[in-house]
């Protein structure tokens, strides 16, 4: 028997993150006054400790000995060839994922999650506030924060509440309180309650309630916590390519091509990051983020400056953005829906150094369904995106007769998910487009900001 | 960092299954005539190649390398120490688990509906039918199928069916039919929808239904598949206990107590019935099926002919059983609400080698909550039984100051049932019991039978 997983032995795990800060140069965020915020601004949001790891640019960060042994739950997550896949597409060309669907939450998000919370503990925080949308996020904060006994509040999208009671119970389950956002505990929530009892909420105003919550508790013992965006949250995420670095060299082989679904680009760069490292040093790889055609910020959004929350209370961040008050068309992937790209990833693009490609939702879920009835793991939403690109490299490696590498971020199982998948086999889904005029309509905004300066780094 | 899982390499999987009919004395199923039957009589239901298996007495049976292939999309599984879970028990016992909710539909089943479809598809069958409950078992053989191109219908007991709709969902995503039973399709569907259209069904319609259909295709192309009770299905579950004897072997440690939740008895044969072998061979272990208060059948119930299904059209087998027509309180551990026990576990219990332990649903529950907020993984329903009896013993060997090595079947995780997890945290489960009177009730059918031999076998 071939065998079809890489596995690497519990000694082999990365004890270091890489931090993509120590090879490219960044535009800082801004404040209100349109000058560079200082670390001791972002103070009341977040622990100290977690801040310096958002401004540092050494190469090597270590993993604390007590997140390891958390990780270590479901880590180090196999390198698995998707032969049947393969065989499937009849291409000649090898195609690896790293499964990240392993951890108890079923996502990548428990990787950043961990160290979060872990650094709020020792930091003397004892309570995490957060947002979530589809309730990825929401799950993976309310396991970590059961490992270190903190207490976690999560706003859930009132949405995204309704029609999901099962991501409520998940995060329960792990002592998390989650609550559907706008409420009337916050004064952001209760204004927008104001303006509209009935509104089905948004992440921008989940964003609003977490942070004021997390700012107005008098005790100092309270910080906010986000999932994605933030250099220090794809730090964390470095995890899964370091460890898929080491997975080949035991393979004997390496990717051409590298793919990954990016909303605010946490999985892509867990995985992609290390080998962009590699392709700075002068290896040849191609890099793809992957984003839906119903929500272009790579492919089709300017490089600008912009708030990452819809209410516009967070520092101006230089992103690829469609404008902090675009609404996606309601596309299932949920965790790709996010207006704007975090910030190292869209730099990377500016730089030439990855590739962003988009999908429809369509060939998404065709992917999705080739891939459960090929691989067996049946795919979140957001990581068929990312199963769409890898059928169109195989099928055109199949047209070159290349035997090319491949290796995707596989960010997610969908079992909470399998609403979609009902819709997509009963022809209930479709695809959306997005023409000029509507993008242009919300990254008017943009032009009030600052620019970010177009800088190179390599 | 102290590795916290041991992890088999892939050339360390196992290669042979064990057979547990090597080692002890069986009395036979029966046919309508109270005859023994034979093998020939099967053949309309299952393939001769895996009723070949349901008799053989070989000590091992060589696993099939295609199988071997599938297999690996998530075996070897690991063994992991659940160092939290002691930790917040305050126990010097050490606890193992052997974490089964790997596999793409999430519990152990696909262990035998993996070698089930090969052996179809080499005996030229294209098409298998069977019944599910809370579905489980129609997932786990939808999985299968598409692994080997075959074509899979399930039938889903209604009120399951009306339920739960991503359990079909997911059925449906690895390309499997799901219907609600009882259907038209059928003449036993027919039958119980004429006695009552607004019937909820029953897993003893189910499968009168699912076999119906099987037997009656004329193509001779259809068979029926079952994914717990039989012998053959013991057979392949035996992976599990294999592995972890293996992985016992590497730790320098071996189990005082071995444990798993039964309800056709599966899960449990599949890691116990290697420690029996040993056990038979002179160590001194203990081992425990764990069933539910409301549902007996190891710990109240006796030991007699019944048949496997509620409608009677099965064969009569040896097996510790409420009743054909026994109705189990509404718990929400689905797998678990089954009136007999598999001939194989039935037997060993007679024999004195296991020790049936039974356990109340909030016990379960409360045992589950707190491994998901220490071990992360949030359990099946059913696995929540087994890890409440991990805490009656831990809680013992605290007393007695002993430091025990537990090992426990972790059967399946529970994403797909979280909604039980929202009932318990609102208070809104409860504890059944059950009198002598209406256990007696029951069983009285069962006096209309012939009774089986006291055998022993060692």
């Amino acid at each position: 028997m071939k065998p079809k997983s890489i596995i690497l032995t519990k000694d082999q795990i990365p004890r270091k993150w890489y931090n993509i800060l120590a090879d490219i140069k960044m535009n800082p965020p801004l404040g209100p006054d349109g000058k560079p915020i200082s670390p001791e601004m972002l103070a009341p949001v977040f622990p100290m400790n977690l801040i310096e790891q958002e401004v540092s640019s050494d190469r090597w960060i270590d993993i604390p000995e007590p997140v390891l042994d958390v990780l270590a739950i479901w880590r180090p997550a196999p390198l698995t060839r998707a032969t049947a896949f393969e065989k499937a597409l009849g291409t000649p060309a090898k195609i690896y994922y790293k499964n990240e669907g392993m951890s108890p939450p079923g996502s990548h998000k428990p990787n950043t999650a961990v160290p979060q919370a872990y650094y709020n503990k020792v930091f003397g925080i004892e309570k995490i506030t957060t947002e979530t949308g589809a309730g990825q996020w929401g799950s993976a904060l309310s396991f970590a924060c059961a490992q270190y006994g903190l207490t976690c509040k999560v706003y859930m999208v009132r949405i995204s509440f309704d029609q999901k009671p099962y991501r409520k119970a998940m995060m329960e389950t792990w002592g998390g309180k989650c609550i559907a956002s706008p409420s009337p505990e916050t004064k952001a929530g209760r204004d927008a309650l104001e303006r509209d009892p009935n509104t089905p909420g948004s992440l921008g105003i989940a964003i609003s309630e977490a942070v004021e919550a997390a700012v107005s508790d008098t005790t100092g013992k309270t910080r906010y916590s986000l999932g994605s965006v933030l250099n220090h949250v794809m730090l964390h995420q470095t995890i899964i390519g370091l460890e898929a670095r080491k997975q080949f060299e035991i393979a004997g082989d390496y990717p051409d091509i590298v793919i990954g679904c990016a909303g605010g680009g946490s999985n892509f760069a867990g995985l992609a990051f290390p080998f962009v490292q590699d392709k700075i040093n002068g290896k040849a790889i191609e890099i793809y983020p992957v984003e839906p055609k119903a929500c272009p910020s790579m492919t089709r959004a300017p490089f600008a400056y912009d708030h990452g929350d819809t209410a516009g209370y967070t520092p101006l961040l230089p992103m690829h953005s469609l404008g902090h008050n675009f609404v996606p068309a309601p596309i299932h992937a949920g965790g790709l829906r996010y207006h704007g790209m975090a910030p190292t990833v869209s730099q990377l693009i500016n730089e030439g150094l990855l590739t962003p490609q988009s999908v429809g939702q369509l060939a998404a879920y065709e992917a999705g369904v080739l891939w459960a009835r090929t691989e067996g793991f049946i795919p979140a939403p957001e990581t068929t995106n990312a199963l769409a690109q890898v059928v169109k490299e195989a099928k055109q490696a199949k047209e070159e007769g290349k035997e090319k590498t491949i290796v995707v971020c596989f960010s997610g199982h969908g079992l909470l998910d399998l609403g979609a998948y009902d819709k997509y086999l009963s022809g209930e889904l479709f695809d959306y487009s997005l023409d000029d005029a509507e993008i242009e309509k919300f990254t008017q905004v943009l032009d009030s900001y600052p620019k970010p300066q177009d800088l190179k780094s390599v």
